[in-house]
Parts: C-alpha cells; structure tokens; sequence
C-alpha cells in the first residue's frame, strides 16, 4: 500500500490528501465572506499556507492551482493579492487556471482548489 | 516507461487512466437524467464506485473530487446522498470541491470528476 | 527532494511543472481570440502539444483533460476539433470532463487544463 495520509477528516469531507509525495488540497473558501475579494483571497491564501505547512510543502511546492471566482471581473484584485503571495518566492509561480463559477456559499468570491509536492 | 493504463477508451475520451498508482476518471454523469438530483447523484456516485473497482481502488481511497452542479441550490440534496455514500467508509472523506457550471447535457443537474490511489 | 520543474515561469505563474514523471499545464487559452470556437480549439490543442513536447511528453500521454467553455452549445464544435486532433493516435484518448465557465477575457470560448505522464 502507497504512502497514503489525510488531515482535518470530517464526516463529509478531508481539507487535504497526501499521496506518494503530492498534496491534494480541498477547495479552500474564506471564513469571513464580509470581507471583499482582496480580503478573501487573502484568507484563503493563508489557509492554504497553514496547510501545506502541517504536511512538509509550502507554496514554493504547487504544482497546479484552480481557482474559482464568483465573478470574474474579480481577477485584476485577486490577482494583486495572488502576486504579492507568489512573490515571495521568486521563480516558484506555479501553472494556474482562472474561471468563473458561483460557489457554494453566495458570500464567496473565491475557492481555491491546489496541488503540491511535498518537500 | 512508467506504469500507464487506460479503460474504456473511445474515439473522443476514456473513462480513466491510471498512472503510478493514480486514477484519474472522467468526469461521471448520469445515464438517466429523468432523475431528481439525489438520484442523480446516486447513478453518478455507482458509477465511480464500479470505475474504481476495476483498477483495484475504491471510495476509501479517493484523493480528490471535484463536484459540478448545474445549479448550486442542489448542494444540500447532493450532500444528503453523497455523505451517506462517503459515510460507508468512516474517516476517509477526501478533499473535496464544489461549484456550478452548466454542464454538457441541460438535463444533468451533476458532473463529478475524481482521482484516486490504488491500493 | 522529489525530482520537480518549471518552464515558462512568470512573476504570476508559470506554464507547466513536472513532479515524478507528471506534467501540470496551467489553463491553455488562445492567443488570436478573433478566431471562432474551432479556431481557438486548435490553436489551445496546439500549445498543448507545444508544451508537452517541451518535457518528454505529448498528447497520447494525457492523464486527464478539463475544458472550459465560454458557452457550453460550443460543445459539438469543439469536438469536431478534439476529435480530429486525438484521433492522431488511435487508442490514447484521455479521461475528459466539460464543463461551462466564464473565462478570464470574454473573447476567450475556450480555456484546457491537462495533465499528461512523461515517457
């Protein structure tokens, strides 16, 4: 049996997956939807530092990220946030897909779904 | 050359392919779209259930999973059936995302695309 | 450390990485978007081909494809692009979902994210 690892397990779903030395994140959603897109993007940045952390990766590791946005006249905002994020770690920007979808909760203008390796 | 196969290849797709211990199935829709979006989701979630079982995995080793609905109103009546699938299998949950798109057929309320481990 | 790269990176993304043998494209979109569904279906497939090439792969290695459509009657068009194009190698059709989206420029009727195995 492969390496095979889960985190934040609940009865309907895991916030992530690991699997032969790849991170398979859960959609990531903001916890305060009063907040606008940067504050949202900030939010779910931030989530899934946290939890790329608690699994050896970190954002220098995606291999792909989606993201989903409420509305896509959102994408000039979300990205200011998204360079500055990236930015930290330069020659690390990882392939990336943008579209636009309404999301679970109404409030949401984003959800994140992100890959990475593990260290 | 690394480990690949492929199962129910057609002209235009197949229904997975697994590669080094990962399957990858195309997104899953419903044969009969006469069905409400609970018994959509049941026809969609058998289907992976039998996909799954052909390539020596199954719901307890799913890595990820992507949810589309045609209309975002349906999550509660998908999530009643989808959690008590998942809840067959206790503290295996995976990640998860979900969003609306219209999909390729007006009558599917539901497309689901999966990837999993073998075991 | 697992073997890991990036090409084309950007300060915002790059066009593709590799992880153990697996290759994730960033959303291919067209470049000419005056071009009709089918003008833009080839030139997407195109880069698609481009890019895998670029690191020991090509389209009869494909994991898994998503697409992406501004307007989801474009379907059949697209197909009768895909078809042509996946049809050069018999046997190697990927695992496929299509779902629709508003893209990040409204000209854009089409956006591919795919995944394809190295040789």
């Amino acid at each position: 049996m492969s390496e095979f690892q889960r985190l934040h397990v609940g009865p309907r779903l895991s916030e992530l997956s690991v699997h032969n030395g790849v991170v398979y994140l859960a959609g990531q959603v903001p916890d305060d939807v009063t907040e606008d897109i940067k504050g949202q993007t900030r939010q779910v940045l931030g989530m899934i530092d946290r939890l790329l952390a608690e699994v050896d990766s970190d954002k220098s590791r995606l291999l792909m990220v989606q993201i989903f946005l409420h509305d896509i006249q959102d994408i000039g905002a979300m990205n200011e946030v998204w360079d500055a994020w990236i930015g930290e770690v330069p020659g690390h920007a990882p392939p990336r897909a943008t579209v636009e979808s309404r999301l679970a909760n109404a409030q949401y203008r984003i959800e994140i779904v992100a890959t990475a390796a593990q260290k």
